[in-house]
């Protein structure tokens, strides 16, 4: 039988722009399986472990700035997605995700695969919904039709997000022999419009009073995607000595205008008390460097945070107002109402930039070989157009410590997890033709590794794999590292090689384990290929902590007298 | 620091028998770890991926019937817990579930890993508490030692399931240098005594009433752990034809008394007609056979459901009594007042038993090979004092056509996921030196493949793996198998093997396409060995449908005329 509220369900999704799906097999999900799979304006990919299908989604819809769809059958498969689920809410990227249920009265009757489905995401999605469960009846696909738009606008909607349907669906939910899915030309669609929030003249009038008091203002971007209106704006102000624009890795807003390696001196209180303050100003979402949130939280200073809708965060425990507009709006009117200048503020962040970018380079290729220095080379020879997707833990603190990059970074900083970098990786090339490269450890690489377990051509990704054979960031803060339980409870040694998975999977592998091998597996790691590449780069956990120490010191050697 | 109220936990945990914890590494849960790490009386094993984690304490609780304590860090970790709790409240398995967290202050503020863990767990726990996050003060001690005690008491009482602590940790959290962890040796305990519930005395003489004008009682005893006394009160209404007891391979009560084929013939509206129950009278939990369910569900048999406590389900859309009661206190009471004798009934159900049984070896003998055949095989070879976890999908339904065996049989039936059965029966050999062999499909076994990602020693493990490179259920279920998206979207074809996993990991390995390999391969399977054992049995997905359809019908032909 064809359902057709299922039928008019992917109807909506193609008319409000959802081009892809990423499905798992399941039979409750039969009836959205077929109509995602024959709709001929959507490409629908089947991924068989649930938790890497979200992730994978995630990944694509970071990118594409656009919900993909999520298809799943009843039972814990759509627990399987939930760790996806909860990055996706933290990190404001949209999916549309829907989970196949059976109908109400078959839940916990110990009669296959159920679990409460119903609302089951709890806070980590913007919104849940339920379909009604027999969808021929014109109220019921009136219902049906209303639900898919809403949901789909709220997905969309500043912040956007992840939004829950949940679809009991009672079979038969087989179409017969002739039966043909009838997708309608014209489905229902109510849209929700874009629209803009400012502060009244009011408003203006108040910020702009107390623009006139402050020296000393800090931009600190979070994570979001490149914009280039944004960067030009924020390029005007530093370079009229306004601002100083403070940029982490993630935030994929670093310019020669910008502040980039600030991990290497704000955790020096001698530096970081000349640096503070009067007025730190942000916008998008989490940063990485704790040094930077630690200074922050150091001062006297008043945050203003911009974004246009949504609860502000107290990051730096400063908060002092949420502006309620776009950062390119707040931006703009900055540009044209900020008139003091501060060459001396300006040049003292510089002045430390310049210092540690001069002698960083030369320092890292004195250095000895490890994940730091080996990482440095890596990025020095990757497309300059190109993708970088960081895993977390070390991954992407070497990253934030390494400066400017030219590569568009992805970062599932909203729940910080190790849990799906892969996968996300994978999502990111399904997206593009430019090369992706995964930055990640050999915890982050293991744990997701069922996101290779597909049919997809992947030719574009590029994996480098820090080896150090345990969570060597567990070496690198204090408390573990003297515990005894070290090296079991928190690093879990392990042999483990990626070597037998490329086997596996069908990727080219390398292994270097000095600099001479790294060279010679550069030459031709980013050369076209028809299969997927894993570079790993074993390294000892002791001796990188040792490396990363001694690197700390001398840069800061650098910075003497500054 | 040292944090009183985690150490205390911990020396409640163990003063009230949790012997096993299995934790995950990460830093906020560092205090946690510690403490079950250094308590001399607990067994703390340590496992990265928190979804195979969670699946592992689970097949532990599963064996050991008693609580397995759960560590994990905060964020997204706790999310991967969530399939196996979910499979433990439905199969009533204890666990105490333990996740660190970021005081409340800290929550979603765009710092480190945080999510929404307060009862993040929904309907799927038995109960949900949050710890006070600072637990020095006496007070507060005095608080969380009663939130330690009542959560475990809770997931021990009937029905068992898992339980939640939410633990907020502040900093710091390793303890100095010289710091020692002191285990009180009379911690705060408060046990929940045993009780037992059972019908009065008013109900019982309606009980034996109702029963004086029932000719045919069917007892169908649901999912549960192998049971000496209740298996000898069944065998004793059996063997004086007082009713009939249909016994499904997970109900571990399987013996020469009960019926174990019903498979083979339920589906046949001929034979079925003359088979139907008066009465209906279920314990346990959930049953495998869909057969027998729609069987029951078309009679117009009143059911009687027997449990201690918690809500009856409807499985068979009959439930008219829900007995508070024990089983084996209803067992012996319906042995003492069940008079009626139906020999006609009893002899029409094991004359079926006995037909199916002599032709079935023969059948399976004379068939080609294929995963039903070779699975037969192998359970032959299979010692008859060890353990089998089956994996949901087919090997579970293989094994229920199989009828009776000895070995103690588990299963994920609570959501019937194919998602953590490997985690499962490593959890299983974990608690036991007795072989435990593993009998999964290929979908099951490479989307749990972390499950061997840990360091531990488990010898007698033996994985039968039915490797169709295909999920081979949906070329056996009626509506997939005519549609075109059946390979990509429903069976997922793939090309994998086990070989690379066993080689990562270093189990023994062998792989069989025909019978003479698997019967030279079976010889030393079972042999002592320092390591796993795979057997991969590769068939194809179209050929073990044709098999079994076949089987099928030879199998019935047995019966005609029964």
């Amino acid at each position: 039988m064809i359902l057709q509220s299922i039928v008019d369900l992917v109807a909506i999704c193609a008319k409000k722009g959802i081009e892809n799906a990423i499905l798992s097999p399941g039979s409750r999900c039969a009836p959205l399986t077929l109509a995602f799979a024959r709709h001929p304006e959507i490409h629908a990919r089947t991924i068989s472990d649930e938790r890497s299908a979200a992730f994978i989604a995630l990944g694509m819809a970071q990118q594409l700035d656009h919900p993909v769809a999520l298809v799943c059958t009843s039972g814990s498969a759509a627990l399987n997605y939930y760790p996806a689920i909860a990055e996706a809410f933290f990190q404001q990227v949209p999916l549309l995700i829907l989970t196949a249920d059976r109908p109400a009265e078959w839940i916990d009757q110990y009669d296959g695969q159920t679990i409460f489905q119903t609302d089951v995401y709890g806070k980590h999605v913007k919104g849940s919904f339920q379909l009604p469960d027999t969808g021929n009846n014109p109220d019921q696909l009136w219902h049906s039709s209303r639900i898919v738009n809403e949901a789909i606008n709220l997905a969309n909607q500043f912040p956007p997000g992840p939004v829950h349907i949940n679809i009991p669906l009672r079979e038969p939910f087989y179409p017969e022999k002739d039966e043909e899915l009838n997708f309608s030309e014209n489905p229902r669609i109510f849209d929700l419009l874009k629209s803009k929030t400012q502060p009244t003249d009011e408003s203006l009038i108040k910020l702009k009073s107390r623009l006139e008091i402050v020296q000393r203002i800090l931009i600190i971007p979070g994570q979001q995607l490149p914009d280039q209106h944004l960067q030009s704006l924020l390029n005007q102000l530093s370079k009229n000595q306004k601002a100083v624009i403070v940029t982490d890795t993630i935030s994929n807003l670093q310019s020669d205008q910008t502040i980039t390696l600030h991990d290497h001196w704000l955790g020096n209180p001698e530096i970081s008390k000349n640096l503070k303050p009067d007025l730190i100003i942000s916008f998008g979402k989490s940063i990485i460097s704790k040094s930077l949130k630690l200074f922050l939280r150091n001062t006297h200073a008043s945050h203003w945070h911009i974004q246009a809708d949504g609860k502000a965060k107290d990051t730096y425990q400063r908060l002092t107002r949420n502006i309620a507009a776009s950062p390119v709006y707040f931006l703009n009117w900055l540009n044209q109402n900020l008139v003091v200048q501060n060459p001396e503020y300006y040049l003292a962040w510089q002045s430390l930039e310049k210092a540690v970018s001069m002698n960083l380079t030369t320092l890292l290729e004195s250095e000895t070989f490890g994940e730091y220095t080996a990482l440095a080379y890596c990025l020095n020879k990757t497309p300059l157009v190109s993708k970088i997707h960081v895993a977390n833990s070390m991954a992407v603190r070497y990253l934030n410590l390494l400066g400017k990059r030219e590569q568009e970074i992805s970062c599932n900083r909203g729940t910080s997890g190790i849990d799906g970098s892969n996968s996300t990786a994978v999502g990111c090339t399904f997206t593009t033709k430019e090369i992706v490269t995964l930055i990640t450890g050999d915890m982050a690489f293991f744990y997701d590794r069922n996101a290779f377990w597909h049919n997809y051509s992947i030719p574009n990704l590029r994996i480098i794999l820090l080896n150090n054979h345990a969570g060597g960031i567990f070496r690198l803060i204090d408390g573990p590292k003297n515990q005894p339980e070290l090296e079991e409870y928190f690093e879990t040694k392990q042999k483990l090689t990626a070597q037998h998975l490329a086997t596996e999977f069908g990727f080219f592998y390398s292994k270097v384990v000095n600099q001479e091998e790294l060279e010679a597996s550069l030459t031709d790691f980013y050369s076209d290929s028809l299969h997927p590449k894993i570079l790993e780069i074993e390294t000892e956990s002791k001796s990188n902590a040792d490396l990363l120490k001694r690197i700390k010191e001398r840069a800061a050697e650098a910075l003497n007298g500054k």
